[in-house]
């Protein structure tokens, strides 16, 4: 590829796929004062708010690493590049605004494949109202690289951070985990020619290969625990529950106790778990990429909350408690000894601090 | 690579990079409320100010692409990303405060040559005061991919952009063009065992050399000219004279008429293009990356402006005026309609709507 053609007709192609996606009075709505098409965009508060900070993520895909031709559509790459961004900011306790896209580009992926990609990325803004005002588009020597950048903002002093957990706090989620993992697990088994919609139907696994390829931030959740001020400590369930909680766990200082039967299990997680005779509590531990939140709250206004998340329409669990930690960590409250085999002989278990090599198992990568 | 370890040990190593590099008292003076370690950063609006608007730019450098080892040394690898980036804020006339970094690094690519990178990347970051606020670290199946995104600030209604360029103003440049192009072809020429600073030094292409590794962008230029209040567009030459003469051109809907004698002419281009065989204006219309910036100024101001930059120690040149663009478009108006060869045989020639496609006649990427 040559530098020099890529740069000049690069204007030409991102406007291409950027062009007509997002009108300028939405724009403006959403404060962008100059969007693609500069040298950088230009961006303001919102009118008739108060002090707002700004709020920024940036995350990666990596074909190859983070996802190939089974395992994602075209579309559902920049879908999910920027909801896991998106993600970040929600558990920041932030209204996403804004996003910049860098796609570098290996010579397999074709001009009609990145307007897929652009598909995606675009219904994904749209669901979430963000403005996508930059972009850079780059040849790639082989793999496709997605980095976004997502901005938001959150009313000042009133970001959630992780490492706000207290003893006596409450632990919640806003929504269960390891759906992602077995939806992965599930493509990967059915292969190059298998993992069509249509088989997913009829499997019983839809929900899973859309938690894997759509995944959907909880924004709505993060803005009502930031609104609320008894909310301690926040992460998003990118790396796992267990990985997360350890974040958690170690930026606070505190032990995390995480327990068994509150742990919220999908139906079609539990159903798929068995056929495939994978224990659930694996993939709901160290399986990524749900993008729930996971955090820790004054235990009482946890009830409040959970009723406050009800009348929303959204969901609230509350799943252990933050203990003392003389060295910080999380353990796992079993709720049935049997259960699980002999690995699990104890009552209080430590988790693990790892994620779940889901992805690598699979195509050894 | 096995994503989950990847990603539990990320934050360990991006740790190693960034930590202690800036310090929490430096990075809060530059707004940031929360840095690296979170699911996002934090970053406010310096106190004392009046109202700003958020300029927003992301860039990308990938591996065969935009460098390799000939060209580039892994600290210029950093250092070049940031300021690409900082130079986009610069064209825009903001302050530039805050980056965001995303690393995809291939297996050849080990630690020490990632501490390398940082240390470039910091150094860039010192010297413009820019706080490093997120980091996200990926493998890459091939090839390193380093997307920057930087943020910066400009008093609302100030930013500079491209379009508003009108017949009669004066067209300026805020350094020479072509160096870096020159270095590179140094570079090329030089191969792998010769490319050193010694031989640099020894050749008189030292200048050029750091041109094309160490890029400085024109921070104080695009202040001074935000605030001056005259100067109706502004580009930044990440892409060649002629190509950014172009996109102002067509954003502008006018003729830009560059004078071939008052175009800058450094004495290191002027050297290495004789000793080389090459018309040192191929360089300076078509070579790219050199990130000075390229503007037009209303004419009446363009002497003031002129001393005042030179008050400031900062170069300005005018190079030519803007005229009623029927068809938006570039000329170059011919000093001496012998110099150059036949091509060039009318005294006003159309610019070509191109870059210098530099680096793959060296490298046939």
């Amino acid at each position: 590829m040559v530098r020099g053609a890529l740069r000049l007709d690069e204007f030409a192609r991102i406007r291409h796929w950027t062009a007509g996606r997002q009108s300028p009075e939405w724009l403006s709505e959403r404060g962008v004062v100059v969007g693609i098409g500069d040298d950088a965009a230009v961006v303001e508060q919102p009118q008739g708010t108060g002090p707002l900070q700004w709020v920024l993520a940036v995350d990666t895909m990596v074909e190859t690493v983070h996802f190939n031709a089974v395992t994602m559509e075209d579309a559902d790459i920049g879908y999910k590049a920027l909801a896991a961004n998106i993600s970040d900011l929600a558990a920041m306790g932030a209204v996403p605004r804004h996003a910049l896209v860098s796609v570098s580009v290996p010579p397999s992926f074709g001009p009609e494949r990145m307007r897929r990609l652009y598909d995606g990325l675009y219904a994904c803004a749209e669901r979430y109202g963000v403005a996508v005002v930059g972009g850079d588009t780059t040849s790639s020597p082989a793999g496709l690289v997605v980095a976004v950048t997502a901005v938001g903002t959150v009313e000042a002093g009133k970001a959630l951070r992780r490492s706000g957990a207290q003893p006596g706090d409450a632990v919640f989620m806003t929504g269960p985990a390891g759906l992602a993992a077995a939806g992965l697990h599930w493509l990967a088994a059915a292969g190059a020619s298998g993992a069509t919609a249509t088989a997913a139907e009829a499997a019983g696994t839809a929900a899973l290969v859309r938690a894997h390829r759509r995944p959907a931030p909880s924004v709505k959740a993060g803005l009502l625990l930031a609104a609320r001020g008894t909310c301690r400590s926040l992460n998003d369930v990118s790396d796992g529950l267990a990985s997360e909680a350890w974040e958690i766990a170690e930026a606070s200082g505190v032990t995390m106790v995480l327990r068994e039967e509150l742990l919220p299990l999908s139906g079609s997680l539990a159903a798929y778990a068995s056929a495939a005779g994978i224990a659930p509590l694996e993939w709901m531990l160290y399986g990524g990429e749900d993008y729930v939140l996971l955090g820790t709250i004054d235990a009482d206004d946890a009830e409040a909350v959970k009723t406050a998340f009800l009348a929303e329409g959204l969901p609230f669990y509350r799943i252990g408690e933050v203990e003392v930690g003389v060295t910080p960590g999380v353990c796992l409250e079993r709720a049935d000894t049997e259960r699980g085999g002999p690995h699990y002989a104890s009552r209080r278990v430590k988790v693990e601090k790892r994620g779940y090599n889901h992805f690598n198992d699979k195509f050894g990568v």
